[in-house]
Order: structure tokens, then sequence, then C-alpha cells
């Protein structure tokens, strides 16, 4: 198997359309797929930890990393910055792994504009099959009271709208149907040439089997 | 299911290399894969039926359709004019069914190039092995002389020489496995976004229901 270069996928969707539980069925499916860990502002709630739900870290930290450009992209959301450290997902990359980011539509835009060397980003907005059950799922996890819905219901909307900016949307109206979907669509964007790193030299060897017949 | 707009998809290799094999695998297993049949100023060889191998065209006839705007791409090969009429594959992508063109570089240039409304071409680089391996199948077939080998390793050089311009490239090293790589690559790529008309009305529709909450 050849090596191959690490793709960048972003995912995005409003939040209860399925983003959550269709990244973690890709990562059982390839443990080999790496979730980019955000860095926040916002303090860590009960049971989160430091590098893995989120880096935690303060206002002036956070800014000193985008001062020197080491976040892919990084917005504020609800009054909290957030972002995407760049120097994992290189590593990751480099080392031909994928790297998922779980962001969005704003920060899709900007890890999508990012130029790291040759990271080839590939996007994926995944739609409710109705607004009803997009509310039906954000009110039977019980977490959010009538406000925080409605918060996260206009958000929806917003995050919605910027579908045409995405290379698939997918209606996740069958949790397996859209599962394997989406691994069709990785498994193909692996196979791209911007991919394949060893194609150079397959074909100079090809190259160098026509010399030695002429 | 959705309906979709049809892909073009470009498979361009080295004769011998495995090409033809993998387009009448590729329509096994979906029949609704249509081929575009090229027109040629070729004489027809025994067998050969107009409208099914080739389109027998004279030059005047050929010239003609090429002013007309009649012709996807054309070239000159061996002395002969070959060329993808336009029309049939129009009426296919509106159809919802995919296009395969087995042409060379050149013309996979032209038909990548065109523009006929939403078409979407995908294009794939079969790449032998080695280069012993691709003359032995040659030879294997028993049609050519010496000369004629010749000259079609030479123009193998010359098409080998384009696999960067292709948005895929798969070694065929193993049939079965190269076909598999190719049934995931057309599957995924008739989910993008640009393939789904029916998007836009999903939207519409999820929009409506927003609305209707406010």
């Amino acid at each position: 198997m050849a090596s191959r270069h690490g793709l960048l996928i972003i995912l995005s969707s409003p939040s209860g359309a399925g983003k959550s539980t269709l990244a973690r069925r890709l990562r059982d499916w390839d443990p080999d797929i790496r979730f980019s860990v955000s860095a926040t502002t916002r303090p860590p709630r009960p049971g989160e930890q430091d590098g893995r739900e989120y880096f935690f870290r303060t206002p002036e930290e956070f800014n000193a990393m985008v001062k020197a450009g080491a976040m892919l992209e990084h917005a504020e959301v609800f009054g909290n910055l957030y972002g995407s450290p760049a120097a994992p997902v290189q590593a990751a990359i480099s080392a031909g792994q994928d790297v998922l980011f779980d962001i969005d539509w704003q920060g899709g835009q900007q890890v999508r504009e990012t130029s790291l060397g040759n990271l080839h980003a590939l996007s994926i907005f995944i739609l409710p099959p109705s607004i009803a059950e997009l509310e039906q799922r954000l009110r039977s996890r019980g977490q959010d009271d009538d406000a925080v819905i409605a918060t996260r219901m206009r958000k929806s909307r917003d995050e919605i709208s910027h579908w045409a900016e995405y290379d698939y949307v997918l209606v996740n109206d069958d949790l397996d149907a859209t599962f394997a979907r989406l691994q069709t669509i990785v498994s193909a964007e692996r196979l791209r040439r911007s991919q394949q790193p060893d194609l150079v030299e397959i074909v100079r060897r090809l190259n160098s089997e026509f010399e030695e017949r002429s």
C-alpha cells in the first residue's frame, strides 16, 4: 500500500443533525482518523480534560496563538473564543492520517482557505430531514432550557444557510445509510491523485523502463 | 432516492493497461452507465456496426459537426479523425445517467474544459504496473505486428506523461482491487453537492419550517 497524504475532513451541520455520532462512527471504522481538538477560552465543564475535549486557554494565550499564525481557524461563539491549533493537524497529515474538523461554517471557510502545503480539504455538510426532527433531538438531550434551544435553533438556521459551500451535502434521514455514504466519500477522496505522493516515483520508474527499451 | 445529474467520467490510459475491461465492468455493475460512442472517419472493421462501436462518418460530415459545435472533443489519431458527439451525452446527463468517455489525454482535456451547463467531469487515469507488462498485454492480443506495437508503445509513453492532469490515478496491478477503487470513486462523485439538484428544494423546505416556527 502506497503512503498517502492525510485529508482535512470538514464536517459541519446544525447541532442535533447527527454530526457527532457520524464523526464517532468514522473513527470506530478507522481509528487512525484524528479529531482536531479545538482551543477555547470557555471554562471547562465537569469531566472535561485539557487536551481531550478542548485545549483550555486564557484569552491572552489564545490571542497570542492567533497572532503567531498557530491557528487554522478561530471565531467567537456565544462570547467565547474557539480555534483549531495548526501544529497537531500538520503533524497528523504528514504522517498520512486524516484529521476531522467538527466545526461550523465560519471555521469551515477558514480551514478550506488555509494553505498548509499539500493539504486537501474535503467538506461535508449534514442536513437534518426536518426542522421538527432537529428540535426534537435537541430537546431529547435534556441539557438545555427553552431559551438556549431557541438560540441554538437560530444558529441552526444560519448554519444551514451555508450548505452550498460544501463539497458534499448529505440528508441524515437514516444514520446507517448516511454513514455508508460518508465512508464511500472518505475512501474515494483518499484515492485522489493529490493525496498519493508516491505516484511521482511510480511514473518516474515507468519512464525509466521506456528509456531502457529505446 | 433523489434524482441526480449524471457524471462525465473520463477514463484514460495507455492501451493495454486494462481500461476497456474496467469500463465494461463498470457497466456490468450499473447498466445505466452509458458509453460515449465516438464518431470517426476511419473505415469500419469487419463486424463493427455504425452507432455501436463508432458513428462512421465521412471527413466532410465529421468536419461539419465540428463546425456546428456538435462535438465535445475531436482529434486526429494515426491519420483518422475521432470525436465525441455532444447530443447523446447531453441527453444522458439530463436523464441522470453517467457517461463514460474512453479517450486519450487530448480528448480528456477538451471534455474537461467543455461547458455544457451543469456538467461535472470526473477524470481517472489507469497506469500499468510496469512497461514490460504493458507490452506483454499488447503482444498477447496477437492483433498487431512489431511496427504497430512500437507505435503504440510510443503513444503510451506520451499518454502516461499526462497522468498529472487527472483527478484520480490508479495503478492497475490487480484488476479486482482497481475495479473496487473505481466503484468507490464513481459512487462518491455521484454524491457531490453539484450532482444533487434536489438539495435546493430540500433546503427551501427546511427554511419554510423555520419560518413557520417564528
